[in-house]
């Protein structure tokens, strides 16, 4: 099965379970709109391509983190996107949660998604009789989203006087692409420690991926408001190191994580895939700034 | 130990975890403030009690899950007083979370909550070598805390049109009693389903006192705004029973609950707890209502 239909596939069973004819209509909604349809489905790729690369010896497993992994991030930016944060009219392309069901909503919405994705996880750690491992992924997955490090300590980072901007991105932007390169190992039954430094490298080139498009795109191809961090006055690669030099860092970076791959079976086609996120997240520049 | 003394250490190392010298400092400390000082601490001691009652043969899972447990109900207090919900001034006595540290950190502190629950539940589970009761435990509290029956679809309700009572009643309060005693007996390597009678009997007992509380006493007195319910529109047990028959209806429920109680060793001191905590959650009402 290609990577997408399993990652799909894992979300639609997942949103099974949160549903329920006797459950409250609107949030019951609210969840899917939040989760489908999605957007690059980065994070869970990387999980199941780090599975892959080991082994992948336990397939439902596996796919149950991909989705407990993106169900957290949607419900990141749900929370993202309510007004006392980046009061976004829209996220992919269409109306933010807040905007298309009410504020309330999106508060609840974000939550059930977080008990969802542990929800997941224990669910399928029984069903597959693998509650070690459902353990280990449920710590990874709640660290890395939490405090101290995970992406709850990023955003808080934003409510401090003064930025710690180290620790900042990677709890900002890094410590969910930790986890997926974490998981993709626990899930198959492979230690999480030496899968970290690809992790935290992939996040950070897409961190600045993310500040090049961010300070580049309009809002119609970004399918989100575009400038918020200048807006917002938040530390961004861009504004540190000009745009070429920032594109110049993105390609070390990645050089870095493909250098960073743990021996393992599946490791070329592990640096195959990670040179095509490579390509997909590096931005489309506009023709002034190729020379 | 005593049960409090066990539930205010679980609560501390629990929160240990999640703070750093690396952390955001103003979102550290609204965890704190929002976990201590606490409420009455019910729905722990009840899980405590349940687990001691099934025999409480790994009391570091037990003190784990009570820990757990408290930190989602006071997750669901922050996310609950938010102006977009409550828009509560005061809890506990003393400002909200929202009002001593903002809004976008009062979000983030129900957030980061919930993750160091389930945190503390798996990193428990792998020290106490008892991962399988860990994934139940997970299971049990995100189920009773999210989508399609939990805390999240009790609040949702509060969304629709047209509310299933039993449906709000049975999610927005007796979830997490349910989760107290499901979580109690799982701690301690029993069966979930033969408490779950009990969990949903103190929870309705507990939403009758609170809608009598809610009704009948004052803002210092309760320590949040009062008549929270009647200004919200939202059903209760006095406007539907009246103050005389919500007592009649609390004590009837609170007998069933303590001959729901399954047979086993610890039965007799369940029993009691049961009353004492009955007498505790029972208002004191003001004269002209006692005749």
């Amino acid at each position: 099965m290609r990577v997408s239909d399993r990652i799909e596939g894992a979300l639609g069973s997942a949103l099974g379970v949160a549903q329920s004819a006797q459950a409250p209509a609107k949030l019951s909604e609210a969840l899917r709109y939040a989760i489908v349809p999605g957007g690059a489905r980065i994070r869970p790729t990387i999980l199941l391509s780090v599975a892959g690369a080991c082994g992948d010896d336990c397939p439902g497993l596996s796919d149950a983190a991909a989705a407990a992994l993106e169900l957290i991030h949607c419900a990141s930016l749900v929370h993202d996107d309510l007004p006392c944060f980046d009061d976004a009219e829209t996220r992919r392309g269409k109306p933010s949660v807040h905007r298309a069901y009410s504020e309330p909503l999106a508060v609840l919405t974000g939550d059930s998604l977080i008990m969802l994705a542990f929800d997941t996880l224990a669910r399928t750690g029984r069903s597959e009789n693998a509650d070690a491992r459902a353990a280990q992924l449920v710590l990874s997955l709640s660290r890395r989203s939490g405090m101290p490090g995970g992406i709850c300590a990023g955003q808080g980072w934003e409510s401090e006087p003064e930025i710690d901007l180290h620790a900042y991105h990677m709890s900002k932007t890094a410590a969910l692409f930790i986890a997926a390169t974490e998981m993709g190992a626990i899930s198959a039954g492979h230690e999480p420690e030496p899968w970290r430094d690809l992790g935290a490298l992939i996040g950070e080139a897409f961190q600045v991926a993310d500040d090049l498009r961010d300070a580049l795109l309009d809002e119609e191809t970004l399918g989100k408001p575009a400038g918020q961090d200048d807006l917002h006055g938040r530390p961004n690669a861009v504004s540190e190191l000009g745009v070429r030099g920032a594109k110049a860092r993105l390609s070390d970076i990645l050089a870095g994580a493909i250098a960073s791959i743990p021996s393992c079976p599946g490791e070329a086609a592990l640096a195959k895939m990670v040179r095509y996120q490579a390509e997909a997240i590096m931005p489309k520049l506009p023709e002034g700034y190729r020379a």
